[in-house]
């Protein structure tokens, strides 16, 4: 199928995400216009003076006017608020996305708040980050073999999911669909798991009478497992009880195995400790080999 | 305090740690003779063609003679077995140390073994390692501004612990005595648990019937959390067993507070879960700062 030309792209939060996605549409030498909006005209200047952007405004009617793609890639808990904005404005050729972590609570957020104009919407998350946030931090790179899942439901509009699929695309990322449920669970298992399980072990040591010892001694390994640890404490908070029931899932499920694991130790199992250790270490040195690839 | 003259050294398993000590003292312009311990030929004169070591020895009577210092740096399991050879040959003014990631267990099995020379004997902990092992990786800075722990008791020859301690501060190393007991809870919190989770994690994902999926939409924190479940599984299994008090009480003490972010979760408790993850993501980064001076 052949890419449809974009010719406006409006970006609510132009920070890390929807920088990154506007410069890679710059520097492809895409001639669309891209309107950024956002709470801080500071930031938006910025991202103007960088050449991210072409205007900032802060009137969203005119925002919208004629444009092809909202892209709504602020902090996740201000999707509602702006889903509401725009509401009023939306033309019916116009798609709107997101990039949020969640996905289920977006949609349901949507529909509740676009009502028949939610067949333009569509759910999306980039599977990108970086260890800095905001504008400045935006590259042309960001999204080159990235994972991008959509989530489309029945109600949603193909073409919408097509518009939305080629500027992943052209960012050079791999899109996937799937159901919104089927995202959020696997995101509960590989990416919000590890978060909550990092964020429990630094707040338990860190609560001890010996913390400042113990830290003393944490090391390389110590390190790279709590990097996560280090995450925005607001995103989390809403990433988790947005996520919340696939998530109270996971920690169920890895408590059992957490279980499992203390009952071989009391036993002194050597064989079951080190038949899980093998299985752990073989999947992880393995994913790791195709991730590199 | 001036420093003693090293004029023999013996390790026993000459891999990254036991050849980084060696090559370290050989940089600085040590006379000292170093002679390599271990059961493969092959990796003992790779050591010699790599002028980590000066001999190798099969015959431990001669090994021994005149050695100021034995390192047993081979994997821990082995620990008995090289201490009953050393045994029948060992002098009384040599000076045995180890270093194995757990102290009490090894402490116990000095002195059942070397009995009225277990005041010989020095427990140590370097606090680093690598990606890789082998003496192909040691290096010369592989000590410097590490921590290593030394475990003395009210038995040890206060003279054997400062040539320990000397040994380790010429590599460069913040040497710190304390108890094996309190050795062995410090690393059961900041380094064993740690390593267990991250097996638990990976297992637990990579038995589910989607496993494949799930791994592949794993990103840049599932990475880093899980690189420690790359770690060697029969090392792993000896210390989780050599470990097992300290390490059980720290599965335990996790256990609780998963159940309480758990808690937090369900009732939908937003401001305790932002609470707990800034008192966290704090921590973690202070943590990363001062490691960073």
């Amino acid at each position: 199928m052949k890419n449809q030309v974009l010719k406006k792209l409006v970006i609510f939060g132009v920070g890390l995400i929807g920088g990154s996605v506007a410069t890679t549409l710059k520097k492809a030498g895409s001639s669309a216009e891209i309107v950024g909006v956002g709470r801080s005209s500071e930031s938006l200047q910025t991202a103007i003076d960088l050449n991210v952007i072409d205007t900032a405004s802060s009137n969203i009617a005119e925002a919208l006017l004629h444009a092809d793609i909202v892209l709504i890639a602020a902090p996740v808990a201000q999707t509602p608020l702006i889903l509401n904005a725009i509401k009023p404005h939306l033309h019916a050729d116009t798609v709107v996305t997101d990039a949020g972590s969640t996905k289920s609570d977006v949609l349901a957020c949507a529909k509740e708040i676009l009502g028949e104009q939610f067949t333009q919407f569509v759910g999306g998350h980039p599977i990108a980050g970086a260890e800095k946030s905001g504008v400045t931090a935006a590259t042309a790179d960001l999204y080159i073999n990235k994972n991008v899942v959509l989530t489309p439901t029945l109600d949603t509009n193909q073409n919408a999911v097509q518009r939305v699929r080629e500027l992943w695309q052209n960012c050079g990322a791999n899109v996937t669909e799937m159901p919104a449920e089927t995202h959020d669970g696997i995101f509960a298992a590989v990416s919000h798991l590890p978060h909550l399980l990092a964020f429990a072990l630094v707040d338990d040591i860190a609560s001890r009478a010996n913390a400042e010892q113990l830290f003393g001694f944490a090391a390389s390994g110590f390190r790279d497992f709590t990097r996560i640890a280090g995450s925005h404490p607001e995103m989390w908070r809403d990433i988790s009880l947005a996520n919340k029931t696939a998530l109270l899932n996971e920690i169920t499920a890895y408590q059992d195995e957490l279980s499992r694991l203390k009952q071989m130790l009391e036993h002194d199992d050597g064989d079951a400790l080190h038949a899980l250790f093998e299985r752990a270490s073989t999947a992880r040195n393995n994913w790791a080999k195709l991730k590199e690839q």
